[in-house]
């Protein structure tokens, strides 16, 4: 293989901030993959209700005919991974979510998985994905910071929460490893790793993993 | 309670011929709701794919604005229930949906239910749609007709289809009750049911009488 | 269909205040059903133990046999659905047990059902039954109030467990509906509702209506 | 320990060929305990349906008064464990049923679980009994013979169907460990097991050895 | 049959003085079973971990090719039950495990089953296991002592401990049941039943009855 | 990142010809890592037998102990994981088992994972370790080819039998994805896959992948 893989990593709320912590958690993998990072436009400021993740859904995959032939694969940025299984169903390129990739990740770091949502509202939505991943047999817990997506880039508040959240998870809830619920939070993964003493996963970084294979596999 | 409750059935694809076979499905309710069974314009002829699901979601939280104060409850009549949770954020009188009240009333009428799909690539959505609502353990196995929704219309081949994958549901996989996993072979259900001796749900039907309760339950 | 469907609701407990408040919660399908609430006199005071279930099946049975005529459908108003599949052998027309119409209808209204139990002893019975469902992936937790069948009827003391209990399902267990896990609770079902700010179903009422579909539809 | 633990076995039909037949399959305990097996006059001469399994309780109830003075532990000799709980409810001492006990030493014998029915109509019943246990997930299949209780004394239509039923559970069904669904089975084990090449567990046999362990760590 | 079963328990650790508790606790077979309580000298002082646990299946083995011959069944005195499936490959005589057997045994006296553990780093082995033996729904939490296998020789701070964790496991989990996890706690089972007021399970003492069970049966 | 990741890649079986199959395999990310496959010589021909897993799980670890500082990442080429969890208490490096990661990569390309196993007789192993992922509900069936790890070789046999059993899980089980369940099956994927028409998943190659993103990922 000459050329790296192309993955297109796509932000589906239209937070740019969101957008820009996560390309900067990708930078791990230079020299490994070309990570294009862009954000859907036509999204929410954030995917917090039911209704917003089903509203990205036709807009991504307009965005997926679009860049389709320029990109060797595709990374929905939305822990509830919205449409995915509707891009899969058009085009024969790898498409991964991160909800997806970061909880089967995260199932080689723990016995015992938590996750931290942003909101509360979210949660029904997660459990019911989890369901149909049908893995709920390894889930500790979720639950929430209650802060929205905009709001986490108010990093006092959101490092605090998590720190509150992740002990409870791990020490009420015998969680061994914690998930991010949310691709805004990839900036605060280290320092919650540090402070738990569990392998913190974020979602984003270990789907444009398993993309990178998916594009050396050519399966 | 002076007026009967007034239900709106929708059929998000935009073949006629199934809003009518749900419609004639539904007259054994005159007398205890008024029911309104509409087609959603902006539908696929038939719910096939993920993306067919997916893609009427925004056109039917449209419908629910426009017809919210004419009604008092609603009823997707797609064995997917796309957008029901979406719905549900979106106004406070009850939304329900085919695939889900068409299993959990099966529950109540044998223990192993057999699901009867229209393709073989509509299972997958499915299962994983049957994995969310947490009733694995109740589902015996989900076999296709491998007629897709417009081709329903023909009666005798699906009538053949039918009676084949129901015998080979409730002989080679133990189902004592079976499901129609589509609004669209509502017409068939007493006949399949005479064939088959287990009961059969049409899923429409079933939904329609849960959203009737609710509506004079008031919560 | 001129005459409106008529159900027999068997309460199986001796409790006349039970099948008086059962009554009263049903008054909802004033117009939509003919509703015949009774007291099995060979019942316990209240249903507590396993024997106390076990103990109303053949006089249950009875029952059935000298209403069977003059009823379209019958309804079980015991939260343990005591002989319900021993009933279904009995006769070609519906039965519906209250724990299992309560709980599949909760499933509708929130991912995670909370179950408020009236005894702590009440409840490995209740988590057999919910195992031989299969649904238990839904259920948040079930809780005791800690007051048997007979005390319910102290509605001061009753109320104020019922938030306690309800509030204990809601923050520290997730859950987003409740069920009633005994028909005497009937007549709190709206406070709780409004105290806790998640639906709360009564499991009659839910039957009730399910049962009325079932002879509408005529399956 | 003086005295050999006196263990009460009952069958809880009242088909005598049954009991003589689960008393000579109980002769290896000889000289292990004292085993008394005794049949249930006001039993059906089967259990074949739920109302059969029952109309048992309140009977085994009062046997249990009876003989409860006189005996250590109690086994209940038929795979639906009629009334397990309500007797357990009723005596300190040990009251244990070969269904459960059948299936959960099958599981130390293999992974996956085969059980032979002899009706049909029996399984729905036993899989929500496999369901409350919450071991579903080791269950290979359960197939019947289409033999009722009193036809299990014709041995070689029964011989002959156990095998061909054993082996679809063995070769269709992946079954590492085979249970026999009723009591009346029991003369028929040691041919089975030779006939089948894998563990062919008699539940009665099974429970009395968990009963006789009872009854000696006094708990 | 005239001679006992023999009976050979192995401590797969090294500390005589798990072995001597065991044997100890076994007292309650004498005349039913000749028992052979033996030190597994390889092993560690504690399997505690899971190379603990791995590292002493091959010397298992060995012994048991050494013991074979002189005994009719073969007990794992350790709740990791190391090795299990591999001894069973190696001989035709019964061999069992006590987290197998505790755990199956258990689930006859209560419906939800609490495990005490020795340190939090052996939970997620032994979930690990539970999962392999599909009966995570029975299992209402596992919880620490943070007591090593050595450790557990102060009585004072073990009683003590286990009656914490004990109400811990019954009050906010729900446990009706519970599982001494490790063999090493033998000698606490009594006292700690009296404190707690539900069974508790001395996991050898549940493996050796139905080892007793298998040898009489000879399958 | 300027050095490639290298990864040791043990095959724990002494067969050298499946060694360097697992090598051409891994040819596709050349470029991405420094892939270093050796073949543990003190392993049995295949791992065939519980037995041969678990012998193998002590020199696993003398091999991690010589090559942990010359490597970043270790992954284990048998189906069936033999020491994972062992070898990760050992190193603070990632370690992976192509079991695992077989599985869980399958997961995120189809929906029913079918498996094909060597022999019958691993096959309650691999289903134990199903359970221990708790990832069972996606499971659509394991079936054997009932060839052996070292007749893997003869190339007209396996790939016939491969596409046959592929062909029983694709049609006769529903499985939209496979994965090969044994590191020898490496060469025959492409083939296998172009037969099926659904995806094939080669375990190692899968777990390589993700070995490689745990390294650049650091955590």
């Amino acid at each position: 293989m000459t050329a790296l893989p192309k993955i297109l990593v796509i932000n589906p709320n239209s937070t740019e901030a969101v957008t820009r912590a996560v390309d900067e958690a990708l930078s791990c993998y230079a020299g490994a993959a070309q990570i294009n990072c862009v954000t859907l436009k036509e999204g929410p400021p954030g995917i917090e209700l039911q209704q917003h993740a089903d509203s990205v859904i036709v807009p991504l995959g307009q965005m997926l005919k679009r860049e389709e032939a320029n990109h060797d694969a595709f990374v929905l940025a939305c822990y509830s991974d919205p449409g995915l299984h509707s891009l899969r169903e058009q085009t024969t390129k790898p498409v991964l979510g991160i909800g997806e990739c970061g909880l089967l990740t995260a199932m080689t770091l723990g016995h015992r998985v938590g996750v931290i949502a942003i909101l509360r509202k979210s949660i029904p939505r997660h459990l019911r994905y989890i369901g149909a991943m049908g893995i709920g047999d390894r889930i500790a817990a979720e639950l929430p910071l209650e802060i929205g997506v905009v709001g986490l880039s108010d990093a006092d508040r959101t490092k605090q929460r998590l720190e509150e959240v992740g002990k409870q998870l791990r020490d009420g809830h015998g969680a061994d490893v914690v998930v991010l619920g949310c691709a805004g939070m990839a900036s605060y993964r280290a320092g919650l790793q540090q402070a738990l003493g569990v392998p913190v996963v974020d979602p984003t970084q270990a789907a444009v993993g398993m993309a990178i294979a998916r594009v050396r596999l050519g399966w």
